[in-house]
């Protein structure tokens, strides 16, 4: 057995010793975890001083500008730990009970998911903020860091070793950072010991991890947001949705990437649209009828690009069928909007655009855990299981059956003599 | 393209025509095909007799056993799918709504997964069952049955088409069987199309789904269950509930193959618990322990072997921890069992043994779709994510976001300046 699958044997046993932790040891660990970086904060900063000067210009600036911690990150990481604290236990909920007969009832009751896998770049706050999540929900966590951030990784991990050495009730290995010489894929093999695998970075570390493991993924690989501006659309609403969806923050996974225009508008508001994008430094690529509205557009080369800049695809389609089926075929399943003034065709829309969040008259920005008002956010999932959209702590719990009975066989309800079943869910 | 791919992106492209059909449209359809398959007997019986004629001593008298079709199996059939026209609609469903802000408004929407791929072997009642669920979820079933069963596939397929030409608003390709000369391994690999599957066969075949496939698996490939007989159980009320879970299916995946005993019971008892289960014909297999109450016992040699069969590993323990690092090392997160008199200890297994089900005073046998209530059963999973333990039609479903607005724009809820959100959830 190799050093790296002990660790994450030993990482499976500790998930069992989580089960017996109680709400008011989480409560205490989580203060005790706030305290601890709010006072370590130049500590932190150091750690991560150094690994922004051996990085400078030998990371891409996005990569580089996510691997800054700052003090106002770490007033926020605080913030959300102690709202973590006071919220009520998200495991032990009893979802629902039904009594099979008399004196055998049936409850399903939520339980933490075991072992979370996650698989970051860059941003070193992923360590106390996914720690934080995985501790509420009674959970265990397996890191993998990148090595551009080695020294606050290193840093956060030392003050893990204290929160451990004040709460000793906490299990062994309940949160490990694996060392990042091992391979990112000999992580990904051991779906016998890791339960679900939340990979957070670009979009290439998401579809690797997707495309080389069996163990359930939270994530989503691609953004490829569509609005699509109906006939019936009011147009002083509409333009300002349509810009801040592309500007507010293009590099997002919840920007803009295709605008679909209905040809009934008149070349005049489709070209007042566009101005108003290509003002705000949006660059236009159009179809063939956008640019024989303006023949200065480049063409699109690929629908499916996610262009994560100041760059949109324009494309004008004959109905809303036109744009859904083009959404359905070369979109992502992440965010997708109609703008309309018709609540029936935004009701179509909604019923078969197969998209995890579908929106009518709003910024496709606002898909995101906590504009949802989901608290703290897990990642967002384009899977058709499990989870999808935003996902808040919830993600991170399933449910156990609990029967209790009074010494029931299954005989006796069987057969031509049966006793029947009750079955009153309440 | 292969034509296999073909098929399986048209399948695609008919789970999302399959967003825009009514409630109304699927009871028409499965009152229709209830009618077709109650008016069909004879044919099927037929079909089903070339099949057992021609597999007669070519297949394990299991499989054989799975592959008969009887006029009792038509009529549950029958009434099952009644039932399930009567039920409400499982999509569409509002589980929850939030206000944002005034006049932005998000809703948490069922929808169907999309297309469900169920890989079968012998039983050739699948088809009509799981098409039935598949078509009330508004999901799309692609459907893989073995050789064994050609005759008895073909002729509910030719059925299919029957249903297909009577409601013409269905889908093409809702319902497809791919042929069998394609490999199990070529559906596996076309996780863009599938999204779900559902296998229903031996553990191998579960097996083999699970381990050559990136498409979320619905199932259980091992049932190794367990029974922990406390000291402080009450015998006679805890040898009836043994020896149902052993014996009144040995072959079910909830069937017992490991029973634990507190060592503080006397040999009298514990030899009292066997021979009821010997006397039902059990053979014994012991620990080192129980081996020297009576030498006869054969030693046991794999603590997660499946027996399937009347055949019982047995094992005396120190205490209920001891059962239940037992029971989480070597069982298969199934259903496992505490007989006791004790709500506290009861209340502590349930909290530790991390298995889908776990029962006190109860037998095994009761983890079931049927007997919990659920209806008819889409699978038993030992998953840890997106369903868990018996699954009924709400494993088909998953959810999506839906927000409408009134033109905000994320620019004004951020910085300095934010709007704050209401986040009102009712």
């Amino acid at each position: 057995m190799s050093e790296l699958e002990k660790q994450l044997k030993s990482c499976k046993q500790s998930s069992r010793a989580m089960l017996r932790i109680t709400l008011d040891e989480k409560k205490r660990a989580l203060l005790t975890w706030k305290e601890i970086l709010d006072s370590n904060r130049q500590s932190l900063l150091n750690a991560n001083q150094k690994d922004l000067n051996e990085q400078k210009n030998k990371i891409s600036s996005a990569l580089y500008q996510r691997l800054e911690l700052t003090e106002s990150k770490i007033d926020s990481l605080v913030q959300g730990i102690q709202d973590l604290a006071d919220m009520p236990d998200i495991v032990g909920h009893v979802n629902f009970t039904t009594d099979l007969d008399e004196k055998l009832q049936l409850k399903q009751v939520t339980v933490p998911i075991g072992v979370i896998g996650v698989i970051f770049e860059s941003r070193p706050d992923v360590i106390p903020q996914i720690l934080s999540l995985i501790l509420k929900s009674s959970n265990v966590g397996i890191l993998k860091g990148g090595k551009e951030a080695y020294h606050s990784n290193a840093a956060f991990m030392k003050l893990v070793d204290e929160l451990n050495s004040k709460c000793p009730y906490l299990p062994d290995n309940w949160a490990t950072l694996v060392e990042s010489r091992d391979e990112i894929n000999s992580v990904l093999k051991y779906d016998q010991y890791i339960d679900l695998m939340i990979p957070r970075g670009s979009n290439e570390l998401v579809s690797h991890v997707m495309n080389n493991t069996k163990i359930p993924v939270l994530g989503h690989a691609d953004g490829i947001c569509h609005i699509y501006l109906d006939s019936t659309a009011d147009i002083e609403k509409s333009i300002p949705v349509i810009v801040d969806s592309k500007i507010q923050y293009p590099s997002a996974c919840n920007a803009l990437e295709t605008l679909l225009i209905h040809q009934d508008l008149s070349e005049k508001v489709i070209l007042r649209v566009l101005h108003s994008l290509i003002d705000a430094g949006v660059k236009i690529f159009g179809c063939d009828r956008t640019r024989k509205i303006d023949a200065s557009f480049d063409p699109v080369e690929n629908w499916s690009r996610e262009y994560g800049d100041l760059q949109l695809s324009v494309k004008i389609v004959e109905n809303m069928g036109d744009a859904v089926l083009h959404i359905n075929e070369f979109g992502s399943g992440h965010t997708d909007v109609i703008l309309t003034e018709s609540t029936p065709l935004a009701e179509e829309f909604f019923q078969v655009v197969d998209s995890s969040s579908v929106m009518q008259n709003s910024s496709t920005r606002f898909a995101d855990g906590f504009r949802y008002g989901f608290g703290a956010e897990v990642g967002i999932s384009t899977a058709k299981t499990h989870a999808r959209g935003p996902v808040g702590i919830e993600g991170l719990v399933i449910y156990k059956y609990q029967l209790i009975g009074n010494g029931q066989t299954v005989k006796d309800y069987t057969g031509p003599e049966a006793k029947p079943f009750l079955h009153n869910r309440h």
